[in-house]
């Protein structure tokens, strides 16, 4: 299994789990906390093949419930839902970052592919990477947390426009992809670290 | 018309009414409440066909618009949205739940045609029976009720379950459809008059 | 620019600014206040190029994208946000009701392309001139206002029917789609002055 491939896989188990646990938060049954699970791991991608038009991987290729079935059965084995915000533990953040930055890749390519210009590119990776997340949190009547607070949208935005430019300028490969997925993850670290925020305009 | 072909039409009519009530309820003007019938109707089957990338039936044939007006009539008639809880009447169940068994039916064939996986077709089939529902109470702002009680959701994911296996080992036939109906539908009203709810996990 | 592309571009503008005023009001981050300026504007649209199938065209043509940079932009150099109610300013009124139209004709002749009958036409229309706004109220988890609430999806309603009604007799063109523009414009106008309100069951 390549780099991207385990860091993909590391992604859909950590989504799994954080969509499991604002299940259990929201008083779902084992059905719906399932299907939170499901949604947010798999909800972005499925987003984004179906706005380029092309079949779930998700409803075809096997391997990727596996991870999500891997995530529940995490945590459900660590009884992480009776654990005080198991979100915010340290290894949480790691992966979750992770899954972050290889989600974002992951779309942007797939929008480069298909020919989009530079905001198809970036909204493809932002859906990819945030969707499963959104979708979780709308289901349960939250405004989605990416939309509010964090310096973690920005970051699958920040992604996409740097491949996007790499494509444009023709030096787009398996460097210069690890060398973006590690700038960011290091940004993604440091924000969560230094508690940084996007500016609000009210008040 | 075949008596599945009734069973769909059940469906919809049922849920019609269901939306309509749900959008009087909430307080929504005419507008509302009929949009709120339809797309609690047709949302399920609208996913179902966008997912699989083919036309909505919905748009192009329609016989399935006729029994979404027959329900609002229906339920304006009755004067439906005066009374008590009329989800609680022994006819809406025994209607509600017919239309759940042909819709989940439905889209699990859909998934099958469509050479999905089992997460697929099973997706396919919850979606197709309690999409429209999940739509009607997110647009609502309610957490959909399919995922926090009662023993509904999970009566589509078993259909889905079953009508794969049969397909696999090649047995899929109207015989075994039927009875896989027959089966599905006195769980689902055993499971009703009974209370079985899910387990949680949270507390 | 013809004067319908002039319509079409002015309900880009209003509607991305609505999205931002919307996203400031309910205390989104930057980031947050963009997706909704975004969403509003591009979301019908989006909406009905996924429903018929083809690729959304604000993912392969820039220039919407400057109708709602621009609408940003416009939002934040006017310091909308520091006003009270700006949505209820004349000006404001009016953009919002030509992109209404103007939205809610593309959404019918889309629909009327892909051979909908009567009930995917509406949609389409209805979808294409108000989705944007219903996905941006059900994201901060508002009811989406159009179903509750004043004479305006309900116009959107009325083109999809005189259009699909003009495509049935052949009389389809330029001349016929102004007056009804026109027509409908004066209506939602009037509608508004007037504070018309469709009834409600409720009660």
């Amino acid at each position: 299994m390549s780099l991207f491939a385990a860091a993909d896989a590391i992604g859909l188990v950590t989504f799994a789990v954080s969509g499991f646990l604002m299940g259990v938060r929201k008083g779902l049954d084992l059905l719906g906390i399932v299907i939170a699970a499901f949604l947010t791991a798999l909800g972005g991608g499925v987003i984004r093949d179906v706005i380029v038009g092309r079949m779930p991987i998700a409803f075809t290729e096997g391997s990727v419930l596996l991870f999500v079935v891997a995530g529940i059965v995490l945590a459900l084995s660590l009884k992480l839902h009776k654990k005080e915000r198991p979100e915010r533990f340290a290894i949480f953040i790691v992966m979750d970052s992770i899954g972050l930055v290889a989600f974002a890749i992951t779309g942007a390519l797939v929008g480069i592919e298909a020919k989009f210009n530079l905001f198809g590119v970036m909204l493809l990776a932002f859906m990819t990477a945030v969707g499963g997340g959104m979708l979780r949190d709308m289901m349960v009547n939250e405004v989605p947390i990416v939309l509010t607070s964090d310096f973690y949208g920005t970051i699958a935005l920040l992604i996409a426009l740097l491949v996007y430019l790499c494509s444009l300028v023709g030096c787009l490969g398996t460097f210069t992809l690890m060398s973006i997925a590690a700038g960011a993850l290091f940004l993604r670290l440091l924000a969560y670290y230094k508690k940084w925020q996007l500016p609000k305009l009210g008040g």
